[in-house]
């Protein structure tokens, strides 16, 4: 029996694996958030980024209520198998719940984590 | 009593968080791996990453036999705290225990996962 390509992946004891969000133009990364069977068929059927929440436990089409849509330029695995990269043009340019472009907007400076990032949009509609 | 910035993290049920490793100048997603509180905290305080491997259930120093050690120049948190950007000088140009550039070299392609990176080194001496 052939083996699927989604049958590759080395999903872990809940079903899910990490999936990093990587904006195709500017190479910032975006996000990082956990996708199961589902989510990745999905996202690699309609080209638009798919997740589990794992707080709602439910598929979580990103962009469903804010419209800030991540459409797939590419979908990457690692050596493992047990780690996605999704490269993504991220639509409206926020990718974060609060509103902010990236969700990785705390850098670690001189033993405090200090927010680098500006809020784009106020952040009622994220998602 | 004054909360120490590693005790911001949200740690998984294993003491863990999965850290992405960006290349500072070409903005190419290296790696994921996992990090405990010893190795962040290691990370941080010597400039160069550490990891925890969980296979070997130990602390894993990057580039410990290979040299390919990543000299870490920035370190960044998520809205959620629950994962970890580091951007780094990956030395010797190599990240992946194969030997390639980076671990994500499994392109999605017409539902077939096709391996787009060349192997730069022999794997014999990676970790």
């Amino acid at each position: 029996m052939k083996l699927e390509w989604i049958d590759t992946l080395a999903w872990n004891a809940d079903g899910l694996v990490p999936a990093v969000a990587q904006d195709a133009a500017s190479g910032e990364v975006l996000m990082l958030a956990w996708m199961n069977r589902d989510a990745l068929r999905l996202t690699a059927q309609t080209g638009e980024a798919v997740y589990w929440s794992r707080s709602r436990k439910a598929l979580w089409k990103k962009g469903e209520t804010s419209g800030h849509v991540q459409k797939v330029v590419e979908i990457r695995l690692d050596c493992d198998a047990d780690a996605v990269l999704l490269r993504v043009e991220s639509v409206g340019g926020v990718a974060c719940h609060t509103g902010r472009r990236r969700c990785f907007f705390n850098r670690l400076d001189e033993g405090r984590w200090v927010e680098t990032d500006p809020v784009i949009e106020e952040p009622a509609s994220h998602g």
